[in-house]
């Protein structure tokens, strides 16, 4: 047998067989079959959950398997708790190749080992061929403060400034271009799709007073801003400048048509700090490999409250604002 | 707008409209986007997820909303933790009817007060159509010991007893014969889709020494009694005339062609006590309304030692095994 079956999510004989010679074997999980014990905790708790349904489930830099350990990892790190557990829980379509669940599953189970969390508990759905596109995954998340909760947006005043940890844009065009089959629109881009709690450890530890942070996934670094904007009543004013773009992720973008601030990123983090912070707080994160490029990007004003306005390279002004739907769908 | 459309899943105003207008006013989610910030807890914690996929979405008896809800608090409850969060994560097909989805968000919330737990994280992704089935589900739960958790298998000994708290295969009998469009197969039948976190807390109040709790889902009785023989490596000995069936659940069973005891249910418990505790443990589930039928049904013995036999009402025995995949997918 090398492909899913109806019968592999019926919860009987083929149902086992799955989970212990493919699931059991990568991830930690409890000798119960309902629920993980999880060791005693000292301190509050954060709890997170996502689905994935990115297609293709395979594109340059990662594949669903990664994307859903990370993706859910980093909701948990910028709100400034450590990850410590994930579930991890499948919806199957019948004729799915066992080969390709093995290699989301190595990933998943790679991308566990680099965040530092343990991956506990899950859970095996089938649906017929056409009702599902590969593979579904969830992911759910808990992580420990070691801190207080970040303040958050509420905290920010004029003249805090806005830190990014690297360029923007690489997942999702990344994975737009996967999808294509013209050969010429292939490059060399690939997603950005990594655990930042690591960095985000090294940051708080090297700033504590970080305002606030997020990770500007669906709906990019506009949708994070323009909302920012929004919640702390104050002005935003970007530099064009200032945010880093690959040069192949901005031919991609001018290709499909799309502005890199508006597109999905998997391991990038935004941070809101006092001014006088941010030397230090860009310093940590340019000596993690996953912010060498980190940069400032944006300043808090008490004018134009509410608004994000982006200061362009040829030194006009553009409104950000938060995409409406997404341009193209399944990116996450 | 009336359907989802494949920018509700954006993450941008779209999103944010659904989010604000549909599911925010539900569910007690946090100010945080990324993750809930939980009160601090003293003791350990239980985390399970299931996904749900069942078809049709609305079945006699409940749906997806109150089945997602009810099948993560009773993973929780089974082994001895008080269900306290939820996660509800949705991943929803194009064209869904918004009227539908509220009607899964209401009873989803419905089901939450019932069963005294809280939904405090979400996510909402759109799939272009034909590649979901209206929608799937997933939730994820913690729950916090204020016991030790149970013994488990390994402590069961033989004269020990098995208590089931009360109708077996409602639910999986109901949501098959709602799939068929022949009037005269439908019945009265009922899914048995509830939250078990009042009942377990009942019994465990009542019988504190309770060895071992399932609740039978996918794979039935049989599933669950056919893995406890091999577990704990004793003979268990099942009557058939002891376990209780509806009427109607036998009829539409035979029709089909199924066996009662391998249908799922979703408000049964399975319980294994010492022979000394059986009375006080059936008399707290009696008492209790989802309980009220509550039996023994069955008894380890030191002979067969790994197998699970059915004594049958006309005086034979059968083997129980667990079924190798499912008569029918999608039950949950």
């Amino acid at each position: 047998m090398d492909r899913i079956v109806i019968a592999h999510g019926g919860g009987g004989e083929l149902t086992d067989l799955l989970i212990r010679e493919m699931i059991r074997p990568r991830f930690t999980l409890s000798d119960l079959d309902d629920s993980a014990v999880l060791p005693a905790v000292n301190g509050r708790l954060a709890l997170t959950t996502d689905s994935y349904v990115v297609s293709p489930l395979t594109f340059p830099g990662g594949d669903i398997g990664r994307l859903a350990v990370c993706g859910t990892v980093n909701d948990l790190a910028v709100c400034g708790a450590e990850p410590r557990w994930l579930t991890f829980s499948l919806v199957l379509e019948e004729g799915l190749s066992l080969a390709v669940l093995e290699r989301m599953l190595d990933s998943a189970r790679d991308a566990a080992a680099e965040a530092g969390v343990t991956i506990v508990a899950g859970d095996t759905k089938v649906v017929p061929r056409g009702q599902a596109d590969g593979m579904y995954v969830n992911t759910s998340g808990v992580g420990v403060f070691r801190r207080e909760p970040l303040p958050g947006a509420s905290a920010i005043r004029a003249g805090d400034v806005v830190l990014l940890s690297g360029f923007v844009a690489d997942h999702g065009l990344a994975v737009m271009l996967s999808r294509t089959d013209q050969p010429r629109l292939r490059s060399e881009l690939k997603s950005d799709v990594a655990p930042l709690s690591g960095l985000i450890e090294d940051l708080l530890a090297a700033a504590p007073e970080v305002l606030f942070l997020r990770d500007p996934t669906r709906g990019g670094v506009a949708g994070v801003t323009a909302d920012l904007a929004v919640e702390c009543g104050l002005g935003l004013v970007l530099s064009e400048e200032a945010i880093p773009v690959r040069p192949e992720t901005q031919w991609a973008a001018d290709l499909l048509g799309l502005d890199p601030l508006t597109v999905a990123n998997e391991g990038k983090v935004l941070a809101v700090v006092h001014e006088a912070d941010a030397e230090r707080a860009l310093a940590a994160m340019r000596d993690h490999p996953l912010g060498n490029r980190a940069a400032q990007i944006g300043r808090f004003t008490d004018r134009d409250p509410g608004l994000c306005v982006l200061k362009t390279k040829a030194g006009g002004s553009r409104m950000v604002a938060k995409p409406y739907g997404e341009e193209l769908p399944r990116i996450c």
